[in-house]
């Protein structure tokens, strides 16, 4: 269905080509300060066509919060937000576009769709469009300004691979990046500003990002077009978030990431890198949490203090069990190579002949750097039920007397209950 | 939570050290022939320490339906399903066992499940023991004995890598598995039969799977495990099945690989090397569907039609815009080596002070093979769930008068609701 | 939470000084024939003002469609709707309205809104205004059209009590309405038209109507209000319909009919009267049905054809252990007095002190005649929800051999999946 | 389906010829001390032929806890109950009974579940039986304990009416029993103790009580059956609690109500009685909260503080705006009288001819004693849910800033996180 989340509920509408796309955020902490201002930037990352965010003041996918605020304050209740289509008009069946109609477009969601829903929206994707992506945004958006200013959760993605291009190839020393010093490193402290500096490409190190443009010139150059990785990173995420057994937390990141549009792929921590590393070099042991936290909080943010125990290493992507266990949580994201090409293709149409299908116009050939903020809308929308989830059952616990002294190792846990002011 | 699925809803219970373990299975179609003996197999084949299917009569794991069958049928009410705990005494903390008790196991439950619950259950996993997993090996049972009976999936799974050692590696000409060939030929045909012919490990190839279990062995002898990838299988799936936006079919596939333990990856069709494939070899071409479909049904089953188009490769892995259609649906799942080792472990205790932990007895180096049935019935799982749920619009839609001509595009859908006796 | 339904699920926002007020219909059956005209008459019923619907064209509450249709047709993608509010500001806090900003309006949901969320929309009752009504009528406008076309199910609500003058007293003889065979003949026929030709009370009787107008006249000149209930029928609702245990037909129309405003209980069938009639008397006896049902269906509407059995009488309401049999589904619904009136009330300040309390303006001293169109719609949700439920149980079933000869009372029920076009 | 709540979940299973019924209780807080012993007394009030409570060990209906506790504590994991069946053949078709099986019986849930599932249980009423009930008693029973643990709530019902005889009748003074001080004054205070004091019939009046038992005696002696009602109270629930504007508390309550086989009708605060009673009377002016409250909480619990404001009056049954307002709720739910009677009835079998069908054996002319513990179980669930959701709510809000002093009326609420220990 269109709905994400128990708790922190988004509902999403919207085809191309209808008035408007958008969505319903149910279950928002009240209280919270919250304007357009705060969703727009993620919605203006998400367009397309931005070579460089030099544009002063794009009026293009304009947010409209519809319900949910006063005077720049959630209420609790529903946060209706909108944005308005630019081409609303279906697909014109009465002249030309013979062509695309009869095909269904390969690797597309056109035959799917038909065969599922037994009628076809005329326009472009419909609801199968990436268009469908701005609900996600914009209400990722709301999540993440929660989890900043109540826990000081920064959640930063970026392009890892493009093609055969890898921000982190794996080594012989480094069989995963998960191994790797300098990817650790980087997912320590790499922020969205460092990211956006390596426009249009996202991939925040200057020679890769190069060669990276360089393919995606090529594969466009060619008609033709190529996929690749986005790695997300998501830095003070409290402990104890993720509902096992089912609702793990990677289990939640693995749903709503292959929910984005074009994806193939999920890793948590090692990854599929991770198969080939032995136990006792994948086991991360246990060190005393130091005193300095690695990622210092932004201003004015006084998150829960970190629980006193981290791993040393950090194959487990910082879940262990479904649970998280307080250090960075990171993952990547395979992105298929766009469908639509310039290319002729020869395929069948709906009544199975055999024709040739060319796509007219300028496409794009590489979706990734566009995926970022998709990415990370997802991850803050799973972070944040969880986060709700968890802070039920520490509240209601909270109010319940101490155990006994004989029962081992237990302890009044409330990582996420107090705030100091 | 420890609910799974919407229409087909199946909620588990059970530590590894209480009285027993199970399930409830909500939703069930009415009137499906079922009794003990279509599920037990499937438990059967996830137990610990089957190096062949020797044992005439396994007493182990026996599984009991409490509810929702009479005289061997299905009522449409909750099916109740329990197991036995062999051992149920939880852990003695009066005498030894201390320094298991004082270090949380590196990469293990143990250290998140306190920082969630708050309290930890002092028998070995408790919850998250891989014993969890029997309530879904059972409800997938069911899953996939309708999903059998009504429409001749056929669900299999395989281990197709231990550690370095793959079925299908990446070669030059055939990047990913989804572009070689002999890949596509073996999961048009794999049976389960088949893969148990490769017991201990599971991977149908002979030299490969000896490899393998060389390995393996290797690794047990040096007190470290490996992990590994298990590639699943779905033929005959209808088309038309998953929910876009958010619940897509390969959406669902992901959560639910991800929830069971030990995870670390999903791949759909072509994966993570498919990012590297360019956009014009990586598109599935339609072509016709042929007259024979690949993949006979078993004896009495008559499924519904094959769509009239199908695709020409199948990089897609089945699946396009989230929706099934109708090729075989494969995908990949990464598992971890396992946290438990025999080898002494420096790490830090719940004190944060330092010490050493060595696992006592044995323990399984490699979880692939036993994973298997576990990715089968999780799959079972997604699939009947989105069934019953394109079922329900099927259905519904099927009763609305004709829509006139000047519509383009459209036909009366009904895949999913005719049987041919 | 803001969403209702998990088949056919509503999801609404909205306060009465945001931007607009609306919902998202998610699941909605494809190819259904849908423009905002179908939804519009109920909208406009559901207005304030309407002393007898003259107004020619009303522009006020018009419902824009946002997605989800095309042509006229539904994708079965979420449909969005949306009405813009007329009077878009918060509450001015600079001047005056200091006295009602001071007291929390007894009766009203000022103070638990408050206590709930920790910050109160300045505006009126914000999330808690009848506004919010607007998106469940405008939601279920859409299920009951297709519950309209493909079942020929009428939903018809009146006026059955306001304050003490009630439409069927309970008498001597008739006990309740449900032993009174003019009741049982009112709901086997009456229309939406025969109730709108009551206007404004919408009481489907020129005596009854007359006093209860007069009567509510009384209330206005004295600055008071008063309660009433509506009774509420549908006719040819499919047999088997409501899902046992938890979510019985009847429980569920009750937890909808208890979530509209101002509501203060249910009943279903003979209700609480039914609690003094034996049970001798209160088993409604099995028949044939007849050949010629009660209730004609619509042009050009061939619903599926009605269970051989019917009752001979119909305590139960058209529902028998949760599940619909074929029969009249009726039942009340209790509203309470408005709680805004014209006099001076003596209440309590957010403070604690106490002081006197007094609404300006003209005040609706009775919301029963614009009650009618929500329960209606409400309703329609309801039955959708189920209808979709049962769809998906039928259709799977639907595919499983038949069962063999020996086991009893079994037949393939399929009264919701043919079409006899 | 079987599954209610959204945050503490139950799921229940089991038919009346079953091996077992019982229920999975998911998302109960961790750390709260649960024994078999905190659940068996409210099985054992529910169990059939308590004419007094003095059998000293009832070995019946024991309960066993399957998962979820370890040493007595919960572990904050799925809790499986299960209670064994005495009977677990299913009918034996082979010889007599013939009669009972060609017939539905009238009223009952025969006709309608073969309608639902295309077949029948054998069984008595299988999953329609009032062995479904037990599931539902056993997950109250933990949710009354956390409930009264950590809040002081107590839930106490009590029969109210049976037939025509009424504990508070509807008198000129006093139209309904929420404008009856000797009605507000017995909900103030009346306990479980107080009600099994008036075994069998559990209404707390030696006259009225005695009137009850003799009218139900007439009832037995001419094998006739007949209805009454429960009603319910609920002290010392937090206020905040509910979830509008669909899951109010008033809507979950009837939801829950209206699940119990046999209900008809459920009533919050003034109920039906409310709409003939004008606006200035029924409205609940606020006063400020007496310094000593109303109901002592027991031993050792120190629940949070109430609100600053109660109501004088308590129309609106301790709910506005779907929300708690901290004052008692109470409600009524109708019960109709028992479908099964010794009685010859005419009626229609399966093959629609006619015939005479009469109960063999002794059957329970009333049910309202035994519906007391399902009441309260039920109304514990609700309860528990929603303070889940209001928890999430306020503690995710808690870690928020201040807001500014130029927001009226906005206060840190946290009734719900503190314990004065």
């Amino acid at each position: 269905m269109s709905t994400f989340g128990n708790y922190f509920r988004v509902s999403t509408y919207g085809e191309s080509h209808g008035r408007s796309v958008g969505c319903i955020v149910d279950g928002c902490p009240p209280g919270l300060q919250l304007t357009e201002q705060d969703i727009q930037p993620q919605m203006t990352r998400r367009r397309p066509g931005q070579s460089a965010l030099t544009t002063p003041r794009d009026e293009k996918d304009k947010v409209e919060i519809q319900s949910g605020t006063e005077f720049g304050i959630t209420l609790g209740t529903p946060i209706g937000l909108k944005v308005m289509n630019e081409d609303q008009r279906p697909h014109d069946y009465s002249g030309g576009g013979k062509n695309i109609d009869a095909f269904p477009r390969p690797s597309h969601a056109d035959w799917t769709y038909l065969e599922k829903y037994g009628v076809k929206a005329s326009s472009g994707g419909g609801r199968s469009s990436a268009r469908e992506t701005i609900g996600r945004v914009a209400a990722g958006a709301i999540a993440e300004k929660y989890l900043r200013v109540a826990h000081g959760v920064e959640i930063v993605a970026f392009t890892s691979s493009v093609g055969p291009e890898h921000l982190f190839p794996a080594t012989k020393q480094y069989p995963t990046a998960s191994t790797n010093p300098a990817f650790l490193d980087l997912i320590g402290k790499v922020t969205r500003d460092d990211v956006d500096s390596f426009l249009p490409v996202r991939c925040p190190d200057t020679q890769v990002c190069k060669n990276m443009e360089e393919l995606i010139g090529e594969f466009r150059d060619r008609k033709d077009s190529i996929g690749g990785v986005v790695t997300c990173v998501l830095r003070n995420v409290p402990s104890g978030l993720g509902e096992p057994c089912f609702d793990k937390m990677e289990a939640m990141l693995a749903h709503a990431m292959l929910s984005i549009p074009a994806t193939k792929g999920f890793e948590i921590g090692s990854g599929f890198g991770g198969c080939e590393v032995p136990g006792s070099a994948h086991n991360d042991a246990f060190i005393k949490t130091p005193a300095a936290p690695p990622g210092t909080l932004p201003d004015g943010v006084s998150a829960p203090a970190k629980p006193r125990l981290t791993t040393k290493t950090n194959n487990s992507g910082g879940i262990q069990g479904g649970i998280t266990n307080g250090a960075p949580v990171y993952f990547n994201v395979a992105f298929k190579p766009p469908a639509t090409i310039g290319q002729a293709q020869e395929t069948a149409g709906y009544d199975t002949s055999v024709g040739t299908l060319e796509a007219k116009g300028r496409h794009d050939p590489c979706v990734i750097p566009r995926a970022v903020p998709i990415v990370e809308a997802m991850a803050a929308l799973v972070v944040m039920d969880a986060l709700m989830a968890q802070s039920a059952r520490q509240a209601t616990r909270g109010l319940l007397p101490q155990l006994p002294e004989t029962i081992p190792l237990m302890e009044q846990s409330s990582n996420l209950l107090s705030r100091a002011s």
